[in-house]
């Protein structure tokens, strides 16, 4: 969101409540594919149910702007502020996360009900409070709470789509546009970048996350970035040359996670009738040699990198890419939850945004001088500052005008339900 | 059910598929206060989904009398076969029990869609086939598979309440037409019963389970059985004695499953406001001292049983007590699915059937000369004849009619799920 | 232990003491092939350590006889009395199972120091009190003590095989005497027992433990009993018949639990080579078929039964076979802890007793009126009466004169590390 | 190790076998005050028994050095080539980790004879072939071998205190020579270093392990060190101000871990009789409040570090303050293997090296253009680079010598028996 973007909600509360209506309609369109026993479920705990999602996103706006600007507000209901807290320990003990999909009520219309009363109460609090002294801040945090829901929104796609992964009659959520069958690109090029002192991290007006700042000084290596990211196709070369049973090729706990788990393909993939079938948001289809490779974790877009004599590229790295590139690609609309293939080879970086996340080889690391915000709303971000790789530029299922160039995306080395791939450097 | 009423729905296709209906919509209307999302929830493995319950009920007919009695039958679904099959192997691999909560489609909608399609093959083959050659054997499979349904409708019905009691809100199944207050009844009277060679196990005509046979020869000892079940006020009596925490009432391996699970009260009671609790179908209410104590395991009634220097029965020996007890208790029925209070003292044996299934201290195990029938049929009872406790007697959930005097009814010693209570022997 | 034999034991002070240093020498005669390093490891929960062993059977000396006796008694080593207390929670909390084989210390020569320290002082108290008023209960309780050892000397051979068995190099506890290579016994042959009113478990003089009586009237139907144990040749037979792949042959519970163990044989049996091989207290050899099948659990010999058309006995049948057999058979010695192969087929059952324990379908119950008694030691045998199964008539491992008819061993239906085998019933 | 050293002992056939022999007997000196029972037992899968590095370290020379060198090497036995690799899947499938503690033979007697023969071979080799065409890349490799047996030198001390830790009877592993009890050291003062670009990592001749460099280029901001690490007594004053139970300043999985794990204090400390003890090498004493903290986790350091309003330095500004430090300190020497006091404070950073080893920020990565050698020997370091923090600067049980500036070790976050201490920044 850029600075003037900023300003404008910051002073006009019909344009911030317009916003605001926008956006959480988004949500609720998100979740009219999924019927009420969809919405239940939790397929594993990483995963929410949608109707979770519904309301905590509701809950956050509650909780982090009516009850700090309403002084007295009596909650819409006492026992939300638990079920519908995720793991804000400031503001009481959370229900516990991976005992979402036992709870069946409020059901979808009363999740529904929830919001609608919220976002009355919202709107109202706006009308009033926007010219007053503390207007450009609740501009800020309602700003802050419609980040959030958006990054729910992509929570909503990728959760939903585990969910119906589970169920061998392999569901539709909505039909995809595009149907595979292109032909593949030619060879990735790398593209040769000098080494020198950048700087990284946001700065200045218009909203960003805390974990993107400061921006601050790094030396930068002299590097080479491929121009597009890994394709299917290359990915299947990987393991039909023994990729998967190659310890040599593997991070030691990347190499006791896939024994552990039992992987030897992305995940969604599956291999039935003597070919490769990928489950996607439109249902089970063949694998497209063109398409990026996607759900794949960090061990396994690292050990593709070794295979291939190449490396993950740093953040540092990436963002010294992106300076210059505008912020294009496939990001999340009906009937486009899903990555591109690729065409053929142009000029320049292709696609850094939108299509599917990109791994770094970065640590998930306060930048030097981070300092969390004071109170619960400061545990955003800073608290998961451990264990966890970067991930840059943003995926289909991420929605339009989310990311930024500095946006810092975060999962643990093991995970592969987000949209994430393969872009490689040297 | 009796040799007549069997005769009867061996004969008339009529009588048969009235039968068949009036079950089959009891199903249905157990289901109705049950929320889509409420209908989807696996609380534990040990529970399922109502919607599987409906859907399960109806792969038994689909497979165990269309398909065998309809050559090149064509499922519904092939992908149901899979499933709905609980754990009969001799008919394909059962999807896994873990997961059943992980599969959201087909919805409520589509099962009663699948209910509908398949009561209308079975309807028409009744009437074409009953007075054909194999008849007799055809309507024995249905009364079986209404049977399976009615044993379904109380695990619907325990399953519900473990689903609901997870939820902070307190949701109510339906509301409950008594209310706590009753006066605690006076102390248990025990009846002594003579030694003896005594006959148990069901013979003759009639619908029984193959468990409940052979009718066989077993030596009983002399014995006293308290003329009722133990109440809630007993057993707090037991909490408040410390009886949570006294390793010499208990057995090895209840001691270290109420350390390892952390129990100190039985399932659905908490502590709170300085009270007690109960969770009960119509919601959380104070535990009712002259009701009797319910969803207990096995451990907690031996070890109650141990600090009343009592003991409970073996199976022998309340099939003797009961001999001459009508079937007369407090079954399943809208607003009344929980255990009455006991009243006053009456002379002999009270509530043999109904309100709560009795643990015994007996061992599931083979009658001599037990063969369960040829097939996957065979599944039904046989291969879980090891580690069990029989129960005995019927519950407040149990449907009308369900349960007879050699009804033999059997859990794992630490489920406590289930409506079961405690009778002393000694 | 005759009744006689008590008798002398009890009034005389030089008998006792001689018997007591008998045993207590046998214990650690049986740990002399141990080596330091072998005797500290507990290969998995069940087993415990050589070194722990002859701690344990020292502290129970120590604990029931010399603090019971002695008024003001000064225990050895305070810390000994929770670290070699085995699961008596009536003297205490006993330092938690699973992890004996983390203390290194009192190693080995600290341990038999120890031995010795009690085994003085405690013969000093026979001397001293044997005429004395409570002279019989002292003797009494020795015994009882001396039976106890003798359970551990069994359990220091099982533990010891499973802990070697661990090692690729495929340590010798001990050479055996005899080699594999017999020629396989002719068919079993079932002997017929008539129905009737038996008696069966122990009473009168003479020393048993508390989980053999009361004798008791119990009605026994006719039943066959095959002469002989099953051998290593037919259970081959049931392997290659596809045995451990075939769920219609399993209990449930035994279904599930070869699956998640991933068992296709009996304990200690490896293919390696093209041919069967199990690892013995002698170290791996060949497979005998001639041999007894040893270290099955309960659901394998359970299988095994059904798939022969049979059936495993009760222990009233195996009781009431026994009731005239002479307690004959392999037990343990030097070289010989090994069940012996069948030989030519002979009138009348054989090897009731010794070479390998017999699993029965009975639930290991207490007896009509059963008591243990008062106090700690009344936690020897009935807290474990639940969930697990009677075995009979002693093994290759047991210490000669230990077993009786009415002696009831007792495992959980998964184990199989205790050297157990089949005898078929129908 | 210098670049001249090195010189001489690729050189000196005489000086390459003398400081093999001396820095082998250390390790079977470290072994004595370790009893053949002691030497067994792994306490958890991050333990390895005594004996067990004994063997390992020699397989690495008769696997890295004699197989290499010698063609068509006979293995002493070729079953140590699987028992006794650590994690090396180059060179074949290494025994289960978690089961060290399975295996008791060989025992100690044997692994030294071993040992010796290993030795002698090795010898014989430096002999023959030092002066020959590949003299220098053998001395290079054994060279490695031996700063490999330093780092399990290490390991057996950190190993033994975890196993004799677990024993109720606080074993000794050998007297310290230093009581508790010193005046607690002032306030710790916080020297400044001004921005800039470094050079940090090894290069040139002499000694380092391959992820030490490349030296390279890094821009590190301005920022302050603390002059000593972290005391006991200011911990004290984190527990006693609420630091475990106050969820603000945790890392998220840092905070899940102290709540599974129930850690209240670092490892090895107890509360007993109203004061706080530690478990050391030489047996239990009271904490002494001006020793270094040792043995906490990252996150722990990391928690510290908040309720200090500090943090923890990156390696690169570790790097920085040591570049003109000397490399001095405790390191392990008998009666020395425990952190020593803080005294009087002094001017410079005080004890950057010994003592306890420094957590820093720092994700374990390799340094930009880090490629590790090939073969099997290129799985030493660069495999674990992901999950792992950098701690800096080596302890009281690194050997004298073993440490360099460059030096990294690694460790994940949740682990605390490598002695760990706490250096703050700002």
């Amino acid at each position: 969101m850029s600075s003037s973007e900023l300003d404008v909600l910051q002073t006009s509360a019909g344009a911030l409540c317009q916003r605001y209506s926008s956006i959480r309609r988004d949500s609720v369109e998100l979740a009219e594919p999924v019927s009420p026993e969809d919405g239940v479920i939790q397929s594993m705990p990483d995963v929410s149910p949608t109707r979770w999602h519904l309301a905590h996103t509701t809950w956050f706006f509650e909780t982090f702007v009516l009850k700090e600007w309403l002084p007295g507000y009596a909650p819409f209901n006492p026992a939300f502020e638990t079920l519908f807290n995720s793991y804000y320990n400031g503001v009481g003990t959370p229900f516990p996360r991976e005992r979402r999909g036992q709870i069946s009520r409020p059901g979808h219309e009363d999740v529904l009900a929830y919001r609608r009363a919220i976002d009355e109460r919202l709107t109202k609090l706006v009308e009033r409070e926007l010219d007053g002294d503390r207007g450009a801040l609740l501009a800020e945090r309602i700003v802050l709470g419609l980040q959030h829901e958006q990054q729910h929104q992509e929570l909503i796609l990728m959760d939903i789509k585990h969910v119906l992964s589970q169920n061998p009659l392999h569901p539709v959520y909505r039909e995809l546009d595009s149907a595979p069958g292109g032909a593949p690109p030619g060879p990735a090029r790398f593209e040769r970048f000098y080494e020198g002192l950048r700087s990284i991290g946001g700065e200045g007006a218009g909203f960003r996350y805390d974990n993107e700042g400061p921006r601050h000084r790094v030396f930068v290596h002299e590097f080479e970035l491929a121009d597009r990211t890994v394709t299917n196709g290359e990915f299947l070369a990987f393991i039909e040359d023994g990729g998967y049973s190659r310890p040599e090729l593997w991070l030691a706990d990347g190499w006791s996670t896939i024994g552990e788990r039992g992987w030897s393909a992305p995940l969604y993939w599956t291999h039935a009738d003597g070919r490769w079938w990928q489950f996607t948001l439109g249902g089970r289809r063949p694998i497209d040699p063109a398409e990026p490779v996607c759900h794949v974790s960090y061990y396994e877009a690292d050990a593709f990198a070794r295979w291939s004599d190449a490396r993950l590229p740093t953040e540092a790295e990436w963002e010294t890419a992106a300076e210059d590139a505008s912020i294009e690609g496939r990001f999340a609309r009906p009937g486009g939850h899903h990555p591109r293939a690729h065409g053929k080879s142009k000029p320049g970086m292709q696609r850094l945004f939108g299509d599917v996340w990109e791994w770094t080889a970065s640590d998930y690391a306060p930048y030097p001088g981070f300092r969390p915000p004071e109170g619960a709303i400061g545990e955003y971000n800073g608290k998961f500052m451990c264990n966890q790789r970067v991930l840059r530029g943003g995926s289909c299922v991420t929605p339009e005008g989310h990311v930024r160039r500095t946006y810092r995306n975060f999962f643990y080395p093991h995970m592969r339900w987000q949209f994430g791939g393969i872009r490689l450097a040297r």
